[in-house]
């Protein structure tokens, strides 16, 4: 297993990575649980894939839980679903020592983190990754939050989970275009200035796009180091973070065109998002 | 005038409080401006009484001014209202480094807040209380957030301003019951471990309650110089920070009893609770 530190001094915690931590996941609970009950929220395409594996793990293990599963997609990341996200906590009780697990890609990551940061003004929660994208970019780094009809993530906080829990073995039932979208962000951090592992990366491309799961351990570990050693540096975006949006203007442009729609999906804007940064910066050399 | 300040490492702030402040304001903005312009929100009672003054003040210092007034009273403290304050904000292109003021009692106070706590993740905003309660309390320490069905405060941030503007002007301006509801939590600050500072209170009762503006300053600053004192080893409520619920389980109670209306005003609970509170300890003492 690959373990990454994000060292924020009282809000630190650890990456894990690597595969079927799902099925063991009680181990990792060690010291967070107050009590023996965590709520799970998760979306319908993910409560289908992993979600019987982690609730059999739980109960093994004496741990009482309780699910909700919003609608998958990225309108889900709305006033509404983070309302009816609140109410349902509040409903089951969630008190300021309990955790909250969001299980999926990045929008029940986003939406989750931003429910734990203002229920009860902070309670703890732990990301569980399921989609490339979110295992090297979204789960790590605390940015949470939802879109307004004003743009994306508008509205959210700078609020770090308790851990992450990268389980690789997830990664295998990603649609094809959903698993190459996410390769768009690592293929960003060998952009971003660390020319070995972009070396790494085109020598192991087929690996990859295999899916051998100690390529992508090690792919998913280099980018969540990188991410980590930025994010330590300026946590809430006020310089060096924004390093991290490397071919995100043009893909922000060209997720408004399309309308934030599964036309374009976001890693795909990213990776052509690069190549027009690099084909402008080029012309303007 | 006298300055408390909040010391949290890069989440301090000054608490300034004196007469006639707010018709100064633009002095102490400095260095806080990014730009000539500054996002105000208020309620409809407060706008009546010192909205005017502070948009002379600022014209005259060429600050460019947005102003929203939300409706008077506690039932503002909700999703919708956050969400239609924070819409405003997007409306107005208030970017990350601009500065909202929340310019009214605790309700105006605890939104707006939260409000800077989750627009683009985080905005500067200044505490302008205008009501004894809000000045004593609720603009000090950073507690925001809005009510839900299942109760008061429930969801919200710890969220620090970036000043406190304390203008013991707008107390000549509060209505009775207003003042005296206020006058419970200064009441408390005395009782929660400070026998000098209560027995100020017991000589000078006559002097504040007829709002001489120099007994006003003081019971205004130690209120404060106690918060603070007790904010700061305890930013986040994990142990010490419960002590200023004083009075506040029976208070819970009775405006659970009240359907937190103006039957009782909270400063009112906060009274009749630390009375009831005395009571029962004695009788198990």
């Amino acid at each position: 297993m690959k373990k990454v530190e994000v060292a924020l001094e009282d809000r630190s915690y650890d990456i894990l990575i690597d595969e079927n931590l799902i099925s063991k996941f009680p181990v990792y609970l060690e010291g967070l649980l107050n009590r023996k009950f965590l709520a799970i929220v998760t979306d319908t395409n993910v409560e289908n894939l992993h979600l019987s594996i982690l609730l059999t793990t739980l109960k093994n293990a004496g741990i009482e839980t309780k699910v909700l599963s919003i609608k998958a997609g990225e309108s889900s990341k709305s006033w509404e679903t983070l309302q009816s996200t609140v109410d349902w906590m509040l409903d089951n009780k969630i008190e300021r020592n309990d955790l909250v697990v969001a299980l999926g890609g990045g929008v029940v990551g986003d939406l989750v983190g931003f429910a734990a940061a203002v229920i009860r003004r902070g309670i703890q929660f732990i990301q569980c990754p399921t989609s490339l994208l979110a295992q090297v970019d979204s789960s790590v780094g605390g940015k949470t939050g939802i879109n307004t009809s004003h743009g994306k993530n508008l509205v959210g906080a700078f609020y770090q989970p308790s851990l992450v829990i990268s389980d690789i073995s997830t990664l295998k039932t990603l649609e094809e275009r959903d698993f190459l979208a996410g390769y768009g962000e690592v293929a960003k951090y060998g952009l971003l200035g660390d020319y070995e592992f972009y070396c790494w990366l085109e020598e192991n491309a087929k690996n990859i796009r295999n899916r051998d799961i100690h390529a992508l351990i090690n792919a998913v570990a280099h980018s969540c180091e990188m991410k980590s050693a930025i994010v330590i540096e300026d946590e809430k975006e006020q310089g060096e973070r924004a390093l991290l949006n490397l071919g995100h203007t043009f893909c922000h442009a060209l997720e408004a065109a399309t309308g934030y729609s599964e036309r374009m999906l976001h890693g795909e804007g990213v990776a052509i998002g690069s190549v027009l940064a690099f084909d402008l910066s080029a012309k303007w050399a």
